[in-house]
């Protein structure tokens, strides 16, 4: 490892409906991740608990909890503790009735360097997220770190150039998603295959397009569908590293739990900018309409 | 065949010193393509001359015609004589010291639908567009057709998220690159791979983000550096349609010269827009910031 790499670790894991469980799975994951040397530690989306959208019930908002709070507690402490940056994702309970999907950034002194509020909030059926989550009002603002800058994005974010964009005009030097994306298991395996992929491609364009490095984090393992309507979910997985022109770093596979470590040169995006100045050419006088809902 | 089936062809040649022998070539292409049913040709970027960027030289700007002029006359009578369309690219001479890099539709009826012309123009050693090209003035305005609304971009715009964003908001029902991207003989193999994923990966993820087809035409074959000062560009190919998710429907390879046909179905995007409806949820009271050069 040169002075300019940064080792990083992914914790792709299934969940059960025990959130201390949950937790401390995570946290032994941390362990092991730190140990093999990570400066940073990406877990998946809502890891405390199951992927709870796939229905719509109040009482899962007894699942939220506020920020900083025990989860936040218990991972700056283990931040510290390792002397590593971790980046958790949480249901957050702001007031009454006012829920977000909020990524944490834990730094190596414990402390809460950052929180991120899921920006675009997804609704389609078996992700029931808009009755859960009020979309994010702290717009999109890179997190400094012990580490870097880093411009957390959370799950169906992924699918907006705007949001990296937006990250990497304000600074980001790397670009972190946390996630739970899975398969209905009644599409037949094309239509699977074709949904990972427009997945991985989007998430490598994002690198491309702005010249820094993706880590994308995402659950594994089936859930089931406690409304018995679907089939539920089966996550697939596949969290992966890729550097600042998409190439792969480092990509688990569907089905497993895995710690995915990768190590990045922080120093390839200053080289790779200079032969791919996206940012010199980029046509601010013509882009007004990028605000407006469709041009009708 | 369906009614909602588009038969499309991108003509992926070499090109020689010789611009009356190029555009004999690229007819005799479009002539097969439409006897092969195309309803749709797509030529590569700047068919009728060599590749003439690798150098600054003031007496290339000869190369350049007017619009409407000798190129659009002729493919317009082609296009009216096989009843298809065709997307052309040409070095337009708009005035004395103002030149575009510019793509033609050719309609059905043999008139120019409209012109688009490049809005993100490139330079870096061996592609010194600034020195011919003036930016696009015409903005990203779909062009109406008769099989069709069709997104133009061209080259160094297919690496720019904006540029597809705005085309879709715009109503465009494809999007289609004319180019000439290639590899510098001096890379080694690992960088070349990694530019030609790059490439592929962030045109299919215009696809995926807007959920409509892409067609990239690119130039193949080696041209030498006129100047002497590098090995010259060989030309990658690879031109290819993607559906609606980004996923393959026809890729040409590296080397040969093809006439690529693909069948494109038109009701996809609607089906694919359904399940994954990104345009519902952009977040355009937090884009404001898209149209800063950085923040700072």
């Amino acid at each position: 490892m040169t002075n300019s790499t940064l080792r990083v670790a992914l914790v792709q894991q299934c969940c059960s409906e025990d959130s201390e469980k949950n937790l401390n799975h995570s946290m032994d994951k941390i362990h092991q991740a730190a140990r093999e040397g990570a400066q940073l530690v990406l877990l998946q989306e809502l890891h405390t608990s199951h992927y709870f959208c796939q229905t719509e019930d109040t009482a899962l908002f007894d699942l939220a909890e506020s920020i900083p709070g025990p989860s936040t507690d218990t991972l700056g402490q283990l931040a510290k503790e390792l002397d590593i940056v971790i980046v958790a994702s949480l249901f957050e309970r702001r007031a009454a009735g006012l829920y977000h999907n909020t990524a944490v950034v834990l730094d190596t002194d414990g402390s809460i360097a950052g929180i991120y509020r899921k920006m675009h909030i997804p609704d389609d059926p078996g992700f029931y997220e808009k009755f859960y989550f009020t979309p994010g009002d702290l717009g999109f603002e890179p997190i400094n770190t012990s580490v870097g800058r880093l411009g957390i994005l959370v799950c169906w974010d992924q699918w907006y150039p705007e949001a990296a964009r937006m990250m990497a005009l304000a600074g980001a030097e790397l670009l972190l998603y946390p996630t739970a994306i899975g398969w209905d298991p009644r599409d037949d395996e094309a239509e699977q295959l074709r949904q990972q992929g427009a997945w991985i491609t989007i998430q490598r364009s994002h690198a491309i397009a702005n010249g820094i490095p993706v880590l994308s984090c995402n659950r594994t393992g089936h859930e089931a569908d406690p409304s018995m309507q679907s089939e539920g979910i089966r996550f697939w997985g596949n969290s992966f590293v890729c550097g600042p022109q998409g190439e792969f770093i480092a990509q688990a596979d569907a089905d497993n739990e895995t710690v995915l470590m990768a190590d990045i040169d922080m120093q390839r995006s200053e080289s790779v900018r200079r032969i791919w100045p996206y940012l010199r050419d980029r046509r601010i006088d013509a882009y007004y309409e990028l605000v407006l809902r469709y041009r009708d």
